[in-house]
C-alpha cells in the first residue's frame, strides 16, 4: 500500500517541535490532511546503579499540569548520536557517567500525530562526573529499587509511558 | 513548588490537537515559554480473546512514516468516558464487543510537550458485534498470542510505546 505526500506546509517552528500540515493520498484514492508534530527524536535511559537501584528524575511537566517521575531523557540535537545524548544527559541530570551503555530498543510515543522516535538504553557502571544542567530544567533525582517499581506503577505514582516501556524492555533484556 | 501561568495563546486549532504557547513562571522567578500540544486524551485497550490471543491493529502512521502494529486506541470525544470509547473502538476496529472491561492504568505519552493522557484497559469476553469504522482509518487486525509478543518487541516489529506500556500493565495485573 502506498501513501503519497501531495502537500506539506510548516506553520510553526518551535524550540521542541515544529507543526506541519501534510496532505496524504491514501491507496483508496482519497487525500486527507494530517497534522504532524515534527520532533527530532530523543534518547531515554535507565541508569542502573551498583546496588540495583534505578535513578529517576522528578520534574514539573507543564503540559501534564503536574510533577512526574520519569526515567531521564533528552531531546537529540541535530545529527546527534543517541548514545552521546545518553552520556551527556546522564552527567547533566544524574551527575554520573556510565561506562557501559546498552540499547534496549526504540519506539514511537504518539505515532498518530508526532514523529518523535525515542531510543531507550540501559546505562550501567556509573561513576560521579557531573555536568551543569540545562537552565530551563528544574529536576530532582531519586534512586528507586527495581523491586519497588511495580508498586509505584500500581499506585499511579509512575505514569510516564516511556519509563514503563523502558522497564518492560529492561525486564526482557535481563531475562535473556 | 508553584508554577504560575502568566500567558497563553492558542495558535492552531486542529482536528486531533491544538497548539498553545504558554508562558510559565517557575519557582526560580524566571518565566519560560512552553509550547503545548493540547490533546483531549485517549483510551487504548488490549482485547484478550478466549484463546489467549490479543487483537492488534496495523495501520500506516504518517508521522512515523511507516506502518505500525499497535493495540487498538481511540481519541476521546469531548466529555466521553474512556470506558465508552473502549467499547466503541473495540466494535469499530476489531468488530467485537467486550462484556468485561478492566482499567489497567493511565499514563502520559510525551509529557514534555503533549497534554495527552491515555487510559489503558483490558477488554475480555469478546463477541462479534461490528460497528462501521471511521472513514479516515485504514486498519487491518491481527490476533497475536501473548507468548509471541516479547519476540516481536525484541525484533523491533512492535515499536509503539502505549502498546508496550499496556503489555507491562497487563503482566502486572495477571501477576496479582
Amino acid at each position: 500500500m502506498t501513501y503519497v505526500l501531495t502537500g506539506s506546509e510548516t506553520i510553526y517552528n518551535g524550540k521542541v517541535f515544529n507543526i506541519r500540515i501534510d496532505r496524504v493520498k491514501a491507496p483508496d484514492g482519497i487525500t486527507r490532511q494530517i497534522d504532524v508534530v515534527e520532533h527530532g527524536g530523543a534518547a531515554a535511559f535507565l541508569p542502573l546503579d551498583h546496588d540495583g537501584g534505578i535513578w529517576f528524575v522528578r520534574q514539573y511537566r507543564h503540559p501534564a499540569g503536574m510533577e512526574l517521575l520519569e526515567i531521564p531523557a533528552g531531546t537529540l540535537e541535530e545529527g546527534e548520536d543517541p548514545l552521546d545524548c545518553v552520556v551527556r544527559e546522564c552527567r547533566e541530570e544524574v551527575g554520573l557517567t556510565p561506562a557501559r551503555v546498552t540499547l534496549l530498543g526504540s519506539c514511537y510515543l504518539a505515532p498518530g500525530y508526532s514523529s518523535e522516535k525515542i531510543w531507550i538504553y540501559l546505562a550501567e557502571e556509573l561513576t560521579p562526573d557531573p555536568l551543569p544542567g540545562d537552565d530551563d530544567e528544574d529536576i530532582t533525582v531519586e534512586k528507586i529499587q527495581l523491586s519497588s517499581i511495580p508498586g509505584l506503577i500500581a499506585e499511579g505514582r509512575l505514569v510516564d509511558a516511556k519509563s514503563i516501556t523502558g522497564l518492560y524492555l529492561l525486564q526482557m533484556y535481563r531475562e535473556n
